[in-house]
C-alpha cells in the first residue's frame, strides 16, 4: 500500500540512462523496515540539467547518480566532498536545504572493503580496466597506500592517464602479472555482457594471487570469483561494494546506519 | 509497504505553497484500487522555474499546480488547453513525452456540475468573490449560458475587471440581489479560517436562492450549505467540485477513468 506517503514523505531517486530496480528496491526496503518517512524512485533523465534543476526546485533530498551522468553533474552541483573530488565523479547527491552537496561512495566503498578485508597495502596491485570504476579503484588503492601497482587495460590512452596520474605502470598485456591483488574493474564476468564467460586475467595469475577483488555485482559469483575460489584465492565481491556503497548513500540521506544484517536483508531483496 | 514501486513506476506530484494531504491520499488511493503502476506525492517547491524544468528533466508523468503558482506557470508549459486559457491558470500539467500540456480541471469540474445539476442558465446569478476560484466559476458559468450575473466582491478592482471581462455587473453591497443561482467563490466558510461561522451573503438571499454552489470543501458542510439545506435550497457543495477536478486530473494522468463509486470512496479516503 501506498498509505503512509504523504505531503511531508520525503523523495530520493536515481538518475540513469538505463536504471535497474536495485536501488529503488533496496532503499523502499531499508525505510520500511526501519520506519522512515521516505520513498525512492529511479529515474532515466531526459536532460541532466533540468533533472538536477528538479531536485533543487522540488526539494528531493536525495539523488544516486549512474552512468553517464557522473562527470555531468560536477559543474551543477554545489560542494564537492573529497570522494567525489578525488575522482571528478559524482555518484550521490545530498541536498541540504537547496545546497547541493556532492560524494562519491563507490570510491569509498572499495576504500572501506580494502580496510575491512586487511588487504595487504605491501601488495603489487593489478587493477584491471581504465573507466570510471577503476579510476575509482585505483585512486582509492592509492589513497590506502597501495604504491605499487599496475593497470592493465586495452585502451592505451586512458590506461596510460589512469597509470600516470596514480604513478602506476601500465601494460596492455597479462603476461607474467606480479602476484598480488588482482582488482576487476571491467564489465568481464558481467551476466548478459559479451564476455560473461570469461576471466579479465589467465588463470595463472588467479590462482598465483594474494587476493581478487571483483567489483562486477551481477553476479556476485562472476567467473573470475569462482575460480579464486576453487583456488583457494581470498575474494572480495561486487555485491559487497554495491551493497556498501549503498548503504553509505543511505546515511547520506537519513542520517541513519542500517545495521550489517539490515542491509544484508536490503541487498538481497534488492535483487531478488 | 512500497515493495511495488519499481523503476516503471510513474510519478504524479503537486506543487503548492502550502501542501494538503487531500491530493495524495487521493491519487494513491485510486492507484491501489485500480491496479495502476503510479505513485503521488505533493510538493512545496522552493523555485517554481526549476521544479518545472524537474517535471521535464525527470519525466515526471503530471503535476497538479495549486496556488501560488497557477499563474506563474504559464510561460514555462509548451501546450494551453482551452480550460486553462479560459482563464488564464493552470491547475494541471500533463507531460506528454517531453511536451508539458496544461488544463484547469477547476473550470472544467465547475462547468460539468452546473450540467449534472441542470441548474437553469436563464437564472440570474451572484458570483461571492473575485479570486482565481471566483474567475473559474464567472468563465465557466458564461460558457453554459448564464448571460445575466453580478460579482459581489470587497475588492473593487478585482470585482470591477471580472464582472467587465464576462459581462456581469459588480457590486460591493449584498442588499437586493436578485434571487437565482449564488455562487461562494470566496474562503468564507472555511474551517480554521477567520470567518469559518459567517455567511458570504444574507440569510433571505440564501432562503430566497433557486439554487445555491458553494466552492469550499473544508468542512463540506459550511454554514451557507447548512443553511440552504434548511431552507429546502439545492445545494452544490465544494467536496464535489475538489473531488470531480481531482477525477478529471486523475483521468488525464492515468487515461484510466474511475467509476463514482471509486472517486467517492477516494474522496472520503482522502480526508480520513
Amino acid at each position: 500500500m501506498l498509505e503512509r506517503i504523504s505531503k511531508d514523505t520525503r523523495l530520493c531517486i536515481s538518475m540513469s540512462g538505463r536504471p535497474s530496480n536495485i536501488g529503488t528496491r533496496f532503499h523502499n526496503f531499508l525505510y520500511e523496515e526501519l520506519g522512515l518517512d521516505f520513498v525512492y524512485k529511479a529515474f532515466a533523465p531526459a536532460n541532466i540539467e533540468d533533472a538536477v534543476a528538479g531536485i533543487r526546485g522540488l526539494g528531493i533530498r536525495g539523488a544516486g547518480v549512474s552512468m553517464p551522468f557522473k562527470e555531468a553533474v560536477l559543474p551543477l552541483v554545489d560542494v564537492l566532498h573529497d570522494s567525489a573530488r578525488a575522482i571528478e565523479s559524482v555518484n550521490t547527491i545530498v541536498n541540504e536545504d537547496g545546497v547541493l552537496h556532492a560524494y562519491n561512495t563507490d570510491y569509498q566503498a572499495v576504500s572501506d572493503l580494502l580496510v575491512e578485508h586487511r588487504v595487504d597495502p605491501s601488495l603489487p596491485v593489478t587493477v584491471v580496466g581504465s573507466g570510471g570504476m577503476a579510476k575509482a579503484v585505483t585512486a582509492a588503492l592509492r589513497h590506502n597506500g597501495f604504491d605499487e601497482g599496475t593497470v592493465l587495460a586495452r585502451n592505451e590512452g586512458a590506461g596510460r592517464a589512469l597509470a600516470r596520474k596514480y604513478g602506476y605502470t601500465w601494460r596492455s598485456d597479462a603476461e607474467g602479472l606480479a602476484p598480488g591483488l588482482i582488482v576487476n574493474a571491467t564489465p568481464i564476468g558481467m551476466a548478459g555482457g559479451a564476455e560473461s564467460e570469461d576471466l579479465p586475467v589467465p588463470r595463472e595469475a588467479v590462482a598465483a594471487a594474494a587476493t581478487v577483488f571483483d567489483v562486477v555485482a551481477m553476479p556476485p559469483d562472476t567467473p573470475l570469483v569462482r575460480y579464486a575460489r576453487e583456488c583457494g584465492v581470498p575474494v572480495i565481491t561486487g555485491d559487497e561494494v554495491i551493497a556498501l556503497q549503498a548503504a553509505l548513500q543511505f546515511e547520506l540521506y537519513t542520517g541513519v546506519t542500517p545495521t550489517r544484517d539490515q542491509i544484508r536483508r536490503a541487498s538481497e531483496y534488492s535483487r531478488s
